[in-house]
């Protein structure tokens, strides 16, 4: 008969989820109580306050969405896609073509607009998209391509879809809580993140946001959403901000629980500080990797602290060197998706997995292995130089 | 600043979440690994052999959907309605409508057959709408009713949809663990669940089965499904019996602990020995209420013995009773909805919450709040009647 499961201690620096901590952990199994209890309403009202805060937004419409970010970013796509709508898609990854996927399910056409893989979405590129397709309504790009560690400037982005009178949906999975995710300033109208990147809770909640320009388009849309859990409307009926809250669907309590103490100790430290500390750490890990001879995937101006992809080196067997870091250092990093398969490596620094204790202990894992494969590498320096950085 | 959140320690005796126990709390709150790791692929395996036990059934697409029982329903829907398809709709309860509002939005045509809230679905009139409507490809019901109480008789049901070469969408969710679901026995196509019912597992996520008949049905689909992160052959490719995974989404996988926690738990207690003590207790339950000289909502063959819906009694604030038990006896019992928003409460004995204590716990508090309220009831004798059932 199947006995208890007890997982192994792993130090989790691949592309998500990321370390939790203990203090999220312990909230995770406090007593669940009802999803209509007064208490849980409360509870909610918080989560929806700080969740304001990490994407620095007024919009009324922000919450949880009860299912990982592939489920958010499906929420942001069938409440603002309708049959016959024409979307201009970025690519430079793996999330773009799944945004794609979205569009193409709603009954939309995808104008695709596509950029090498670990390389910033071109806003030239997109400024010819909307002059080549005027009745475009909809821009969706990618912030923190969490398959090539490449960020793009969402704020130029957002801005070209304004001037052509078009709504944006932002993917902020890998973004929120490690760089500057500024929804109000940027002008997005629907933003979707994860809960097991850079906030370090649990995976299995999608934390969305909608601009009041958004809302409005929901409301007035000629028939109802595909998904009816998906459905804003509907949702917005129990996550809502008058006190009566129509009951929708059962919320993951505990999952929430989890999600408000990672969001407490993010305001604890402070969005800039939490930005300031995955800088410091990035800069750490990437001087150590240079030291040591490896070279990283993509251009220093389009890095995202939170997510290094490296490039493998020639000759090296890239599920060994894997299946060795995790087998004998209990230290999880990320393989290359897609066009990155077997090319690069992603090595995360994200949340409460970005200290110096983890760039330590992944550069010194990631020597020993790669000598004990033979390959060119320098050792013995990188340490010191993710010291001096 | 928003500071950490305590929640009360509650005894959860309404339609759902149930009483989670501190075997499954404890598993939840276990350290995080990836959702790639050898070591969760073995979890994920282990989890799909007990939920095929749990529904008796050797289904092999068995898994739990990441997201709450609605997701599941959903799941089901998207993956077996194809525009322009006809179903036949069983509604005896607030699900049932759940259930036409997602087969409109895949573009099908609901023929509902409608039964008194409280009621088992009527085999004869399902009877009649096949006559009527041969050409209906679908038929859906709820086994077991959450906002009444009512079971219905799926065997029954699921009988007829196969002499009309009909598929079937069964509705476990309140079911799975406390009383028998046969899906082999039956011959059931799809069915889903949820974890917070029967099986004391946190809220949020949604365990289904597909037979192979409506495995083939989603593989000859002429077009896609318009969820991609409900799509179940895109899910396959993550939960698929092969040992290489493919990435769908990140699964939740400190939920996932506990689903297994909570299944090993199923395991060791045994079906059999579960069934009999939720029928005990219902027992119990039910001569204590009736002693008090309340009355069921629901006929006594057509009883859940998880979910009892208890008639509320002339001259009550249905409102104030609810409060008084919650915040004096730290005790949820559960409104009626819908039609019976109210005039029943519904009290859940469900999985680890099914037990004397409980039992005695609800009947003291009812007692002492309605005796408190002026409700024409007999004081004194609950408890006695309760222990002799």
């Amino acid at each position: 008969m199947t006995s208890s499961f007890y997982p192994p201690q792993r130090t989790l620096m691949g592309p998500g989820p990321s370390d939790v901590s203990p203090r999220v952990l312990g909230a995770l199994s406090r007593p669940t109580i009802g999803h209509l209890d007064p208490q849980f309403i409360q509870l909610m009202d918080e989560i929806k306050g700080m969740l304001q805060y990490a994407f620095q937004t007024e919009n009324e419409l922000t919450l949880p969405v009860s299912a990982p970010g592939s489920a958010g970013m499906e929420a942001c796509f069938v409440n603002l896609v309708s049959p016959g709508d024409k979307a201009i898609i970025c690519a430079n990854g793996v999330f773009g073509g799944r945004m794609k996927e979205n569009v193409e399910r709603c009954g939309g056409t995808a104008v695709m607009v596509d950029d090498a893989w670990g390389t910033a979405v071109s806003v030239d590129k997109v400024a010819a998209a909307f002059a080549e397709h005027p009745d475009a309504k909809l821009l969706a790009f990618v912030h923190a391509e969490t398959s090539t560690g490449a960020v793009s400037d969402a704020a130029a982005l957002c801005a070209l879809a304004q001037q052509h009178n078009a709504l944006t949906i932002v993917d902020c999975v890998t973004s929120l809580g490690g760089i500057p995710v500024e929804v109000d300033a940027w002008g997005a109208d629907a933003v979707y993140s994860g809960t097991q990147k850079c906030l370090s809770c649990v995976p299995g909640l999608s934390p969305v946001t909608f601009s009041p320009r958004a809302v409005e388009a929901i409301r007035n849309r000629s028939h109802k959403v595909q998904s009816w859990f998906l459905d804003m409307q509907l949702v917005m009926g129990y996550w809502g901000g008058d006190s009566k809250r129509a009951y929708h669907h059962t919320a993951p309590v505990n999952a929430l629980y989890a999600l408000h103490e990672s969001l407490v100790m993010l305001r604890e430290e402070g969005l800039e500080a939490a930005f300031a500390r995955h800088r410091e750490h990035h800069n750490a890990l990437v001087a150590g990797l240079e030291a040591m001879g490896l070279s990283m995937a993509v251009p220093a101006d389009q890095r995202l602290p939170q997510l290094n992809a490296v490039n493998i080196p020639e000759g090296v067997d890239d599920t060994a060197v894997r299946a060795a870091l995790l087998n004998d250092y209990d230290l999880e990093i990320g393989a290359g998706l897609g066009a990155l398969a077997g090319k690069t490596w992603r090595i995360g620094l994200m949340g409460h997995a970005c200290n110096r204790r983890n760039v330590l202990r992944c550069l010194d894992a990631l020597e020993s292995v790669l000598t004990a494969q033979g390959a060119a590498i320098t050792a013995g320096v990188a340490a010191e130089a993710a010291a001096a950085a």
